[in-house]
């Protein structure tokens, strides 16, 4: 890293909450984007990114120096004690400058360079278009049509400038229905199922105690009929009654069923932004009781609410999602629409569709309804100095929901656990501008798609950390969740994942995608050993009848046809790279036969002696075991949420960014590009220069 | 099974409490040792065993039938609605009678036979000796010594007629020790560990309000002097200190610490077995609410207090475990010593010992610590008609601690959770001897070791099932638990089993293990195909040199000499049998040449090309995927517990009771005895008569 370093401080005790026994000792550094601290006799280095504290808080001065606790967005905690208050003091300030910028053109993501060769600065914010995720959907078509009047966005700034709607809805109907929709946000298309049940979204209607609007009316009814299917449509309200009600009294409030024709109401009791925010705290404070019992951690978690939050979000999305299933289309709205309303929509998508399940369709899902209609994410994530009362763990809900649908159905999706984490912390990291402002006209405006890189684009470098090797592609076409109270956990990968000792040292789906790797590079080299050995023979037959003329007709002419392979297909000329080898290892026992096998001109001798060789050394047999290797050869450490990846060709295990080629290996078959390691990769091409 | 039919009932509903809402109809048999449902459109069929019934319950008439209320000791509960209601009253009775025998000798094992051939009756009951354990932990030696004053029982009739006790202890001490504790089990040796430091058991003493006994005291004194490494011991009481006082009004209670010296009391709360058996009963309760909310699902979880139970009770074996560690020697009491005390002091052992968590080291802990040194398994499991006040899970509840240690160590673990469930099972179905009875006395007795099988020899003959693929030998010497409430889980994989759709369709840990096998298959196959490959080019080479030869000075010559293979090792003469083979595939394209290969007598030629052909083929390439089986082809049908097995040969999916054979295959290097199906079994004969 070229980070500058701001600060360094000696005898720095760490002390995790997980670990207060056996504090570490060592050196505090502080860099424009990172808090570091190096303990000197492991080495170990813990990296925190100053985007990622949630919080510091200076703690009562102790004997043996000044502790600075420090809580991040990913759930680390950790402590550390500086002997001299002044230092800490001095650190204390400096952070709290660093860590939550005033102004977003301060985010990290302005600053950030990948390392040079990773990806380039465009790569990803060209993999979604919303016109292409709606022409999945097979939009437009003779019911939905593309409204080209939010452009600019006119109609509704928080919104695409792309939105689908009813082919009936007027002008008047829009513009209408916008004003009488909390921020403008309309009801528009968001998914259209294969049975023409559809969910819109929208914000709740701007209709005090008595207020009306025909248009928006006709609107809803515009849409109702866009599914002929059925008679009638839903309206899911996602809060709870009395939430709805008391809105009323600013102006906003609920449809009137009266109203309303041929729809049916539903309050579904999400509760709001701030019960969430208070909901997360108390988890967290349930898992940092200094001496806790089991009924004092069961009865934390009990009241904070959280599962009961997780479980009705569910609930909520299940509702969407069967109705859509059994044909009946839906529009969902809570209050603005943008975080209830967001999370509903995209799990019942991710119920519904298989594809949404697939790591591009979850991307894209977020792309849609996160991204383009609109999510706070600056507020809610606090990006930036903001009002504490915006912040909420609206989209780590998301994800947490995500994970509950995933640990219940997991050969449903393609993605892993990991997956999840890289954009929960990415999400919070600023690093990329993916996630960066709180709509589509913010991003534009911020240029963002210029100016910084793409989460996306980083993750399409890292595919193969996020697979999940249960996943079987289409096995279900809609999932059900199953809402019974004990299948709804508590996600201890997420917020107890710096917890020692409770997760398995190596991710169990890591290590079977890993030996099913080794599986198909054996596969492949088999393959390629049989034919080689198909190809013996036939030239051992050819050079037995040779053999056989030689000695009855005393005739010396060696034939230089090329035979065909008769046991084989044709296929096998992979190796024309291979052939050009040069043979020029004169200790090998095969050259030191008369005859040499280029003379011999047949078709299974085509290879050198020691082409042979390399062909048959090119595929380790053996991968070294995951268990119990702490680094890279790179001196990368390894921990739990690192993947380790085994080089194809010696079988050696490194990290992610130390086998970045891939190379087809002349004993496979296949001829596939397949993951070598650097040292490697630098033989294989000494070898053919 | 050739039960008896008793009674059969058609158009009975199944409801499971899983799935309300779509009952199956189908038909009830009622055995002499299961009730049985099969469903006819599916060919479903339910095994309820008798002796896994835990309660029969009618419940109150409905509109369609009488329903019948079974709740299962492997936490399957079941409702059947019977149309009749004279002929659900007339399965009731039948039921009551049969669930729960009056005598021990109507046990389930009585009467069980095996399939034949499955393993011999003796099978299983030598494997475990006393004797054997201690010698493993170097017992006798010059500190501990065998005590043959319980031969006839006469000490002690629940302990073993072998016990271990310090030297020093005189026959006085070990009588009057004996005779002042509860039910006479006197400290006696469990587990000595490689420190000198031991764990000693035994029941508490009859000491009422003032009562003492100098031998008693003399012979904690020599229990302590056992190890001169530390000058004090820790008496470990397991239960809460109100408890043992109030023993002490019924003449029992806990040692005065006054009279004894050099020793360190402490009380460690776990609660009885009444506590215990209410606190399963609430869980239960909590998971089978009607309409549950996460609150009330929470909430009865926590006042159930069965996580607070589990914790205690490894909070207790922790305190063992780090003392003993720390070389510390302790004595464990609880009131009988049989239900905390087994618990408690096999668990430490787990922690200290990596040899117990072996499946065969496991076994042994249960030998020693349940069945040898006495727990009440006939009135704890209920198998037979006994006060209800006397059930109580207390091996469950020890099988749970076991599988929170290998959740949190899933490396130092030999075994999987399918193997504790078995254990779990066993010990409930009474279709074996082994958990029969309540101590070796009891055992012996019934002679079971003639009348009946043994768990330990079915075990033995499905040991494939119970592999952890995480395992990694002695990774750790002793392992420690993380007591954190968030890091003590309910285990859902045992009581909520039969909940549907929250269990991966596949276990994650088969399917590395499978995969893990494959490799191993395809590794030992690339070995063999690359000698092949060498003793070909070997034989080219000296083809060549003759061809040469035969071609300058046009001798007609073909040596018969065997020679020798340059380049490997000449390990490769595996396939005697294989060159045996007959080669009569006269299209074979090599069968046209007009030399056979046999007249050439070259070591790369010995081999048909039949022969050649079965080697290539032999070696399954490409394995069925385990997902969407759902039935093996004997058309026994796959549920998520049972384990799959893939043919080596064929790569086909079986199940256990087809993979009945071990072959080496042609194809493999190291001609090690691999899985093979029947049908290819029955081939290769064959092939080789």
């Amino acid at each position: 890293m070229d980070d500058i370093k701001l600060a360094k401080v000696e005898n720095v005790r760490m002390i995790d909450r997980y670990n207060t026994k056996n504090p570490t000792v060592g050196t505090l550094y502080l860099t424009a984007t990172h808090l570091i601290f190096v303990e000197p006799d492991s080495n170990k280095e813990t990296w925190i990114l100053h985007m990622h504290i949630a919080s510091i808080e200076k703690l009562p001065l102790s004997t043996t120096g000044s502790p600075l606790l420090i809580r991040c967005k990913t759930f680390l905690s950790v402590t550390f004690v500086v002997p001299k208050d002044s230092e800490c003091h001095d650190v204390y300030t400096s952070l709290i400058k660093l860590f939550q910028p005033v102004s977003i053109n301060k985010l990290y993501c302005f600053n950030y360079q990948p390392a040079k060769d990773d990806f380039p600065k465009n790569a990803g914010w060209d993999f979604f278009k919303l016109e292409a995720e709606f022409k999945h959907m097979l939009v437009p078509n003779e019911n939905w049509t593309l409204c080209s009047m939010n452009e600019k966005y006119e109609l509704c700034d928080t919104y695409p400038r792309q939105i689908y709607v009813p082919k009936e809805a007027t002008t008047l109907m829009l513009i209408s229905s916008s004003r009488f929709r909390s921020k403008g946000r309309l009801p528009a298309l968001t998914y259209l199922h294969n049975n023409k049940a559809s969910i819109c979204r929208c914000s709740q209607p701007l209709s005090g105690f008595s207020a009306r609007c025909l248009e928006d009316e006709q609107m809803l009814e515009a849409i109702r009929k866009t599914n002929p299917n059925n008679d009638y449509m839903f309206v899911v309200d996602t809060r709870p009654r009395i939430n709805a009600m008391a809105n009323r009294a600013a102006g906003k409030g609920y449809e009137n069923e009266a109203f309303y024709e041929n729809i049916k109401f539903h309050f579904l009791g999400i509760e709001n932004i701030h019960v969430q925010r208070a909901s997360l705290q108390k988890v967290l404070e349930a898992c940092e009781q200094k001496s806790p019992t089991m009924s004092t951690f069961l009865n934390a978690l009990e009241s904070s609410g959280w599962l009961k939050h997780i479980r009705s979000i569910l609930d909520t999305s299940s509702f969407i999602a069967n109705a859509v299933d059994k044909g009946v289309s839906v529009v969902v709205h809570c209050s603005d629409g943008w975080d209830r309303t967001a999370q509903v929509c995209s799990l019942a998508q991710l119920m519904l569709n298989p594809y949404y399940r697939t790591i591009k369709g979850f991307q894209a899902l977020i792309e849609k309804d996160w991204l383009a209609f609109g999510h706070k994410f600056s507020e809610r994530c606090g990006h930036i100095q903001t009002d504490a009362r915006e912040v909420s763990p609206i989209f780590t809900q998301f994800l947490d929901c995500t994970w509950q649908l995933m640990s219940q159905r997991s050969e449903s999706f393609e993605f892993n656990e990991r997956f999840l984490l890289i954009l929960h912390d990415h999400v919070h990291s600023c690093q990329f501008g993916t996630f960066v402002g709180n709509c589509e006209k913010d991003r534009l405006d911020l240029k963002l798609a210029e100016r910084t890189f793409s989460l996306w684009g980083y993750m399409s470098n890292h595919l193969n950390e996020y697979i999940n090797p249960l996943y079987k592609p289409n096995v279900d076409e809609s999932i059900k969740a199953n809402l019974a109270p004990q299948c709804i956990k508590f996600w201890r990968g997420m917020y107890s994942r710096f917890e020692s000792g409770i997760h398995p040292r190596e991710p169990l789906g890591d290590l079977l995608l890993d030996s099913k790797e080794h599986c198909n590079s054996l596969e492949d080299h088999v393959q390629h050993l049989t034919k080689r050995i198909a190809s013996f023979k036939n030239y051992i037959s050819k050079s037995a009848k040779k053999l056989q003329d030689a000695t009855t007709t005393t005739t010396t002419k060696v034939s230089k046809e090329p035979t065909t392979n008769e046991i084989n297909d044709n296929k096998y000329n992979y190796d024309k790279k291979l052939s050009e080898l040069s043979a020029a290892d004169d200790d090998h026992p095969l050259k030191a036969s008369n005859m040499s096998f280029a003379n011999l001109s047949l078709n299974a001798e085509q290879t050198s002696p020691q082409a042979l060789t390399e062909e048959i050394s090119s595929v380790a047999l053996d991968w070294k075991s995951m268990r119990n290797v702490t680094t890279c050869s790179c001196s990368t450490p390894f921990d739990q949420f690192s993947k380790k990846t085994h080089c194809w060709r010696c079988g050696e295990i490194f990290c992610e960014r130390c086998i970045d080629k891939n190379v087809a290996l002349p004993g496979h078959d296949s001829g596939k590009a397949v993951p070598v390691c650097r040292g490697c990769f630098r033989q294989m091409q000494k070898q053919s220069p």
